[in-house]
């Protein structure tokens, strides 16, 4: 397969965009990635579009044509996928495949949602859909239930304490606080987090992610063509997606799939984890980023406490992870959260992320998970980038 | 590129299926689709699952691993894909560059609907989503209006007539009923079409097609891998995407994603429209059906008209169009129709249609479109197929 580079990158800020449709969401994002690469909008060939779910009746529909020809870009091939909470990153994938494969020199790829326009009790019901309704649904396994479920079996077995789960939370908000483009941008300390709301015993509020509305967006090229677009072209060292498998006997405390992903990533790009500068990783909740530092292979089995506790995952500190914010700060927005942390993987590796920059970076990861990913539901979806 | 063989074929009468979650109707489908192949579902590599709208809160998320997991198969990366009613095509197609090129031998494809479960009104306000609001939606152009206009424009530049009109459908219903998966399983004839009630003028009842529910599946396979499962592989000699442009002042009486769709398709082929056997078109109205004639090169421009009424769309004609039924007759379920139509092409391919079998067809023609062809918003997918 050819080497893919991205060249372009922009995304809205995450929050309540009620006042916008989600087509006008998508727009400002792949404005931002197109002027960002130096290309006119007709040379893009192919384009791929990430949007879950249909928050408001008829949305989503084709909303990847009604992006395009806002954009003055009319006649290529464009799909929609969805992978629930990966949504963002199989588009990203997707696109990559076909420059990848070379039917085509450069494509586009966005995600977008609009959660805020759909009520709670909506919201709350997303697993209620029929094709779970008979399993995760009917045990009350919404995802809090699952992660906080995660994490008491994790301070059993390993000793894990709630102040470790709350520093992944302080940790990500005090870096979201650096990000303009986060939903939530007030630092808060491990303490204030440890004193909150309960949601789901031990997970309080701020260890879970927020809804709102975004877009993000990118711009692929094949290597030939890379340096005509930028100078500091960053590179697709691997792209795996897997889906889960059956829960079974073993042990509550690891995501099968993030195992199997990363060891198949690390295997494509020819690196492994101690070549990381960097991690962008799906902390829906304060426990499953936790949990990914151990499968990612971040840490040992058990360590992941320790990892958070002795500032490995800070800037300046081992693989410095969700400098973005992560899904706890940043924001969670299904179609858009795989290539907004994409997004952040090329500004650090540019050299471009500000008060929040990590030192020579030069090798990141990216990790987005969706579904159950306890379960054979979920879907885990890995890319290693490098300068 | 690989040549790709479809090897496993299976899918649902189309009809109301209220009693049954869109998993199940996918499982169904994907069941007959993995018997016929003669496959093991551990086999299957990779997968792609249609699915256009979320007509019951919750639907569609995860549900290629909603239905996996049913059929023993984990692991294995399956996305969503959204093409709006060119859904199912363009599950198909990505199935089929998965295997095209080489990153895996068997591939899985199913596409699935549940429309019924929605009310009216949540139907006519599809194209009222955000991203058409301001355009097609505030000029009233619904799908019945947009086809309608098309039909009468016809009418008045070729002197095309009512009769010609409700000709094509009486011969898709003349089709469904020995179709024994079609959701409208009674013939009627062109003059009980004409005395139906006027949808919009000149389209009667019968001349709109049905909303329904069901689902339809496929087994891809590499060329050298095909003849282990089947004595008569389907092979892929074409599989062309086109978005639509932008509607200008040039006329109103063809589909330009058809016509540089069938050119590509062709040329990708090696083939031409004097080459094709039967084909599957997507006739959602009439007039879609009768311009389809014209744009894929069945007939020249301004000859739809008589292509019908001379029989050349007839099994023994020129070229039998829509022997399954078709869309108005076998039904339009959004995320299973372009699927539902390969399988036609290829139950005809290989001597299997029964009672409506095309003597001796060696390659046919599937056509898909999506979104407002007419404009911007279209995509249409064509494959054409050969034994």
């Amino acid at each position: 397969m050819n080497e893919v580079a991205i060249v372009g990158i922009g995304g809205t800020k995450f929050g309540k965009h009620t006042e916008k449709s989600i087509r006008e969401l998508a727009l400002e994002a792949c404005l931002k990635a197109i002027r960002d690469a130096n290309i006119k909008p007709k040379e893009i060939e192919t384009a791929y579009a990430g949007n879950a779910v249909q928050w408001e009746w008829g949305q989503g529909l084709s909303i990847g044509q009604a992006v395009l020809r806002e954009l003055g870009i009319t006649k290529i091939p464009i799909t929609r996928v969805e992978n629930a909470c990966a949504t963002g990153s199989c588009a990203f994938r997707e696109a990559w495949y076909k420059v990848a494969t070379g039917t085509c020199d450069i494509a586009l790829v966005f995600g977008v949602e609009q959660m805020t326009v759909a009520d709670s009790i909506k919201m709350l019901t997303i697993i209620g859909g029929k094709q779970f309704a008979e399993r995760e649904g009917d045990m009350g396994l919404s995802p809090p239930a699952l992660f906080a479920l995660l994490a008491r079996r994790h301070m059993e077995e390993f000793g894990t304490t709630r102040k470790q789960l709350a520093m992944v939370a302080a940790k990500n908000r005090k870096y979201g606080a650096l990000n303009p483009d986060a939903q939530l941008s007030n630092a808060i300390t491990a303490e204030e987090i440890l004193n909150e709301r309960m949601i789901c015993d031990p997970l309080t509020l701020s260890q879970c992610c927020p809804r709102g509305d975004g877009a993000a967006a990118a711009v692929l090229v094949s290597k030939k063509q890379a340096k005509k677009y930028t100078s500091i072209p960053i590179y697709v060292a691997a792209s795996i997606q897997v889906s889960g498998t059956y829960p079974d006997d073993r042990s509550f405390t690891f995501f099968d799939p993030d195992v199997r992903g990363a060891k198949a990533a690390y295997e494509m790009a020819g690196l492994g984890p101690e070549d990381l500068d960097l991690a962008e990783v799906h902390d829906c909740f304060s426990s499953a980023e936790l949990v990914h530092y151990e499968d990612l292979g971040f840490c040992k089995k058990g360590e992941g406490g320790r990892f958070i506790e002795e500032g490995l995952s800070d800037i300046g500190g081992k693989i410095p992870v969700n400098t973005s914010g992560g899904l706890l700060s940043k924001g969670h927005v299904l179609g858009a959260t795989g290539v907004s942390q994409i997004i952040e993987v090329v500004r650090q590796l540019r050299g471009q992320a500000g008060e929040r920059q990590v030192k020579d970076a030069k090798v990141g990861l990216q990790h987005n998970a969706g579904g159950f990913l306890h379960t054979d539901t979920g879907t885990c979806v890995i890319h290693i980038l490098k300068r």
